[in-house]
């Protein structure tokens, strides 16, 4: 009796994945292949379809298979398939139906009207023109969370839809703990008067041969191209289709090195996350990736913590070189390595190194909150934006458009979604020194171009999970430690000490 | 009352072509982009979006609605887009609720089942191998006929799923005449001892060059490259997605120069029709094409009757000199003409030329009427097939590879298909003798590299009538001429005729 009802739940969700996995696809072409004057329909092809899946995923009768199944023997073992599927699912299906219809669609509305303001606002550096919307998204977002339901924070309930089980209190601590640590470590840094020659990286870098030479990495970490594709893009992005096919994208920069390698590299690294998802469980929460946080801990470990690494050069720098003999041919593998590790405080968060970056997403963080919370108003927004970035970075930005109007994100009403950047890096760092212990020391591994040790410890420990249970207890499990801003400040002091000869 | 219900109607149906138009996007990618990892779940994703098209296409609300509709006085008047919506549509109701749910499942498997069958067979040049799947697929047409309503002649019913309204004994009775004139004059060409050096088409093409050349050549004639792409394919094809997204492919052989070339313009040429129909009436008749053989028309228009003419290569040949020099520097204007016009008898469909290329038309409808009929076996098929191509056009395949075998068509249950092709060239001649007698001559127009007199000819006169009622009287129409022979042979002769300088 169960199982013929969990049976008929799975069937649905799975359907419904092929539906997904088709409006991913109109996303991708969107973004890569899309004629312009095809826009207009396209908007109307994805609402449709958007339409067609909210009304199979709050469809009455998934509700009633799920009140059966949660107090049910197939429940009982949560950390079971079956029991993640259940529980999974019913999660989702809870919150999507606590929305009222029209707050979905005010919502839906709010996205598309907020990101043209801000792209306009942006484009005019005038934070005004943008200000009445920014308020309507916090005012909204503010009904989302408490449709949700508030227990203690509005927050918490925004950052549940990244990152599942993740509060807003235990967040801010480990934040509050890396930038106690990061603000003096970037000061120290700058009092260094050590600089890499970052000039090398702004030589003439041949776009063809970029893309030959980005293809071959991404495919020697580890990115399978008979399950995916590489394609040029203005906002690089990595998008799952379904199991055997998953996209990345870039872009190239002819005068700059670094934006297209370390870009792929990434995306790859997110490609590979959905590579080794269990296929056979395609649309269920066995086969999806757990979270945001800890999908960005796989991008940033390929981006930075293997291919920034000194052992990675040592490997990968002689056919650099063969590639780009005008850029390279006279620069030494320590000095390309310093170069693309240059700690530098900017005000733009795309821009930023490992480092600074993560002092990027905090100010994010504290000014969200405090929006949300009404503890700080719209018109007050830029210069509380300014001041932080005064405190932490020790700049200030002179627009607004390269200050508080320089990412899309809360036009699109995404609030709650940047501390996901940097969960991603303190779970890259505690992930990558767990694997280092049972498997390394990795440095060895990458010196000689092999990198299939840690891919294979990655699937075993997180791709292969899925959304057994929340991420902080999946990084726990696999790390025998809570979440922590230890293992990040560890791997950059280690790093970073010797490059600007820190004590 | 009837104005609400029309509406929606027309909303119904305009939803549904959304869904279309991703699974237009789905094809597209398949054939364009897809890894190969990724096949068997967008064969999936394809089946499931077939199937919620099919549900709403079949829904018994839209039978009402059309029942309601269909005596009101909206559709009166059967020339106004609302009278063509609704006849349209019933008619396409009518046409798809005949059809049992098992037969659909039995035809949709068969499709599958029979093109795997027939690539393996026609791999080994093995007959045998797929005649089992031939007879169930002709059977599986005449239940589908059957189902239809076959009044006179099964073939009728099929054939008026792809050129409505057409029957099998007018269609023979034109294609007779074309065949009693086509085989005397293919043999007067080669009795005429003379013969192009077409060795100059099959000199070094650099892909990337061709690609240029052919891209600036279709944007040239017309297609909007806004509103569309070309790109790379196995079998090349035409694809509309929305208004603003039509997207044509090609294939490129760096050792044969017409290929890709007349490919593009012949893709072009159902680019443009598409391009052209009113965006307003998306996805209900007034904005569809009118059926397979006008659109056949177009593409051999522009592919046959524009671009192998004399005095498009007047204008155009000093560029493609430019662009391949090392190919065509020492090779005159009128001895490329010559080549890419060279009639010679063949055993492949697709390669073949203007004049004989009907014949191999003629011989697949007067074949796939016997076997519907019952009059010929699929046991005797091979050898009927040979000794047609004796008969008709002089050469005996060796193998069923190069004969019976070599279209893919029937193996996808695509019986009743193949005559809209020289349906085609019939309703080409027949539009562009009318279309040079209003606004030519159009050779004048073409030796300038001027394109847009034709096109906005085609669509006042073709285009933005959309499916505004059957093909036949369309062009009826528009010319003055029921269906003949006479302007497609008269086009041959002049043509042909100094070249190979008959009498």
């Amino acid at each position: 009796m169960h199982s013929k009802t969990y049976e008929r739940l799975c069937q649905h969700a799975q359907e419904t994945a092929l539906l997904s996995a088709t409006q991913s696809l109109l996303f991708w072409d969107e973004r890569t292949m899309l004629p312009s004057a095809g826009a207009e329909y396209r908007a109307k092809q994805t609402a449709h379809l958007a339409g067609l899946i909210h009304n199979r995923q709050t469809a009455p009768e998934v509700g009633q298979w799920l009140a059966e199944l949660i107090d049910s023997p197939l429940a009982a073992d949560r950390h079971s398939d079956q029991g993640a599927t259940i529980r999974q699912l019913k999660r989702l299906y809870d919150k999507q139906t606590r929305l009222p219809q029209t707050l979905v669609e005010q919502l839906a509305a709010m996205e598309v009207t907020g990101q043209r303001a801000w792209a306009e606002a942006r484009r005019n550096n005038d934070f005004a023109a943008f200000a009445t919307h920014l308020e309507r998204i916090v005012d909204l977002s503010r009904q989302k969370a408490n449709a949700y339901g508030c227990d203690e924070c509005c927050y918490d309930a925004l950052l549940d839809d990244y990152e599942p089980g993740a509060t807003t209190a235990q967040v801010a601590e480990v934040l509050d703990g890396l930038r106690a640590e990061l603000v003096p470590l970037v000061a120290e840094i700058a009092a260094s008067g050590r600089k890499p020659n970052t000039s090398i990286l702004r030589r003439h870098f041949p776009m063809e041969t970029q893309e030959a030479f980005c293809r071959e990495a991404a495919a020697a970490i580890g990115f399978d191209f008979a399950a995916g594709r590489l394609d040029v893009t203005d906002h690089p992005f990595c998008c799952d289709i379904t199991p055997g096919d998953c996209r990345i994208t870039t872009r190239y920069d002819e005068e700059f090195f670094p934006g297209a390698f370390f870009g792929v590299l990434h995306e790859a690294g997110h490609g590979m996350y959905e590579q080794g998802l269990r296929e056979e469980f395609f649309g269920l929460p066995p086969g999806q990736s757990v979270s945001l946080g800890i999908h960005e801990s796989q991008s940033r470990m390929w981006e930075n913590l293997v291919a920034r690494s000194q052992a990675f050069w040592r490997w990968l720098f002689p056919s650099a070189r063969n590639a780009f003999p005008a850029a390279l041919g006279n620069v030494a593998s320590d000095e390309f390595y310093f170069a693309i590790n240059d700690v530098e405080p900017s005000l733009i968060r795309v821009e930023a190194d490992e480092a600074t970056y993560n002092l990027h997403i905090i100010i994010r963080f504290e000014l969200e909150q405090s929006l949300l919370e009404g503890d700080l108003s719209v018109a007050d927004l830029p210069a509380a934006w300014n001041d932080k970035y005064e405190q932490y970075l020790g700049v200030r930005p002179e627009t607004d458009a390269d200050g508080v109007l320089q990412d899309i994100h809360w036009s699109a009403g995404l609030i709650g979604y940047f501390p996901t950047y940097t969960l991603g890096n303190l779970y890259a760092a505690q992930l990558f020194e767990k694997a280092d212990s049972d498997i390394g020391p990795l440095a060895e591994h990458f010196s000689r171009g092999e990198f299939a040790g840690l891919l294979k410890w990655l699937r075993q420990h997180i791709h292969r999970r899925g959304m057994c249970c929340a991420p902080a207890e999946l990084a726990e499990q696999v790390t025998g430690q809570t979440l922590s801003h230890q293992p990040l400040m560890r791997y950059l002091r280690t790093k970073l000490g010797p490059l600007y000869q820190l004590v």
